[in-house]
């Protein structure tokens, strides 16, 4: 596939689930009210929708119908931007900008900021649970239930998140490191795939292991490349601070393995992920779109 | 039922859903680390443990054993641990005191405290995905999930802790103060009921409504005993400092209608909650728990 057809692919995603999240916060009783309008916010500010993007290829792979895969995609995103509304709080990161634009607490205060990220979070499983797939029985749905949970909590994301912050200020080995990132970013991208399979049922189950072992190595470089963006991006094209890592004494790859060896790293787990494919592809599915993504993964400049 | 059987009652159903909490929370694959242990200190505190007992006693009305309870019992228990952790933290009403015991960001600071809350919301979910309930079908599963999703986030719990923080310092009307409780503390008291007689399948789905209003009148009853008890009650029987609505210039029923017309109030909510008891029992379910309990909610100390 070409970069082209790939980012209106992923430029597609974007619109579908905008608007299956539009469509959930919509149905909110007090929509109006300041909490909805900063889930609104944080839910729809925009990013790369890498995660619905996954959701969406993986459950086509088998051939299951967009309208059932927006269930998840939405579901997903909602955890996603419950997190980085988190994450940006005064007492955790106290970022101020995010893509560019003011984080949720500096635009509606930190209270709100709190439960409008805790209400994401619960409108997750709420559409999980709620949302109409009409070709998913409830066994799976209730393995998706458990997959994002499993992915999001105190041994994923949250975990992840408290590795974070317990290595700032210190160097940290590259395995430490590794496991930072398994767990605050890479937890969520591998349900985003396991989530599409399991749309699909019993196929998606058979293949699961080669999607998440591309699940595992596109996770870990998009962290990989988004250090090195973070040492040679550009602010305007990046939306955040360049060198931001570096003041907050985070460790990165590029700190680690010096910037060189961080980009053979990223074209790496590249190769890994074209590995796992190659394995699916070899049961009849169509690849294409995941082998472009894990290219625009390490290839991105923002 | 005499009151000291009740009282034992309770006692059994708080060893048994802290016995649950101790078992979900102890295969946390981190469970030294600080994050499972703000969520251990925060979800074993101590309180009343009204929302397991009344997961326990709706289910046994209609004979669904213990075992598949403690899943749902659990579960609520940690929404309710994470929504007083994240409700005291300096951005919202910044306690320093809860039960008696430093709050979970004095102890453990706001990072993670934050953290801990997310992770307790999301292993919530994951208890009630994953969790053995031998005689639950999937579809009531899945129902639980969604009962407990609705009564916890932005049209539930989350949704009332924002009213309640929107009102603090101006005097509101009595319909808006119970638009507050009937969101804040009423929708999860009432989820607890849900997801007991979910447990039980059809006939528990059949007693619904009559249980869904018994659940609203206690749950009312709960805070408006509450306010009062912030006006007479003594701090080391409550163990929150005495006079802290009235300090934060929050609305109460005593301060809306004064102490007498609010008792008034909480006697007949009891005598609601006893009408909807009624009508269970003439379908021939054994209520005496449940009268016990709409008993105690207006006769407590603390």
């Amino acid at each position: 596939m070409i970069m082209s057809d790939f980012l209106q692919q992923l430029d597609d995603s974007h619109h579908r689930v905008d608007a299956a999240l539009e469509h959930y916060l919509g149905r909110l009783s007090h929509n109006g009210e300041p909490l909805a309008q900063a889930m609104r916010y944080g839910a729809l500010l925009g990013g790369k929708r890498l995660r619905p993007f996954l959701v969406y290829q993986t459950g086509r792979l088998f051939g299951v119908s967009d309208d059932s895969l927006d269930v998840p995609a939405a579901a997903v995103e909602c955890i996603h931007a419950y997190s980085l509304i988190h994450d940006d709080l005064p007492a955790m990161d106290d970022d101020d900008l995010r893509r560019g634009r003011p984080t949720c607490h500096i635009k509606f205060g930190e209270t709100t900021a709190i439960l409008a990220g805790d209400a994401l979070q619960t409108l997750a499983f709420s559409i999980l649970a709620d949302g109409a797939m009409p070709a998913v029985d409830d066994r799976d749905r209730i393995a998706m239930i458990s997959a994002l949970a499993s992915a999001s909590g105190a041994e994923g994301m949250c975990l992840g998140q408290v590795l974070d912050l317990a290595a700032e200020g210190h160097q940290v080995g590259l395995d430490a490191l590794e496991e930072v990132h398994r767990h605050k970013t890479g937890a969520l991208i591998s349900a985003a795939v396991v989530l599409g399979a399991l749309a699909a049922g019993e196929p998606g189950r058979q293949a699961m292991p080669h999607l998440m072992r591309y699940a595992s190595a596109i996770g870990l470089a998009f962290q990989v490349q988004d250090d090195i963006l973070d040492v040679v991006g550009d602010s305007s094209t990046t939306g955040k601070r360049q060198g931001a890592d570096q003041q907050l004494g985070k460790s990165t790859y590029p700190a680690l393995l010096g910037l060189d060896m961080a980009r053979a790293k990223a074209r790496d787990l590249y190769q890994e992920s074209l590995a796992s494919l190659e394995c699916i592809s070899t049961l009849g599915y169509d690849t294409s779109a995941l082998i472009s993504l894990a290219r625009y993964i390490i290839e991105r400049d923002k």
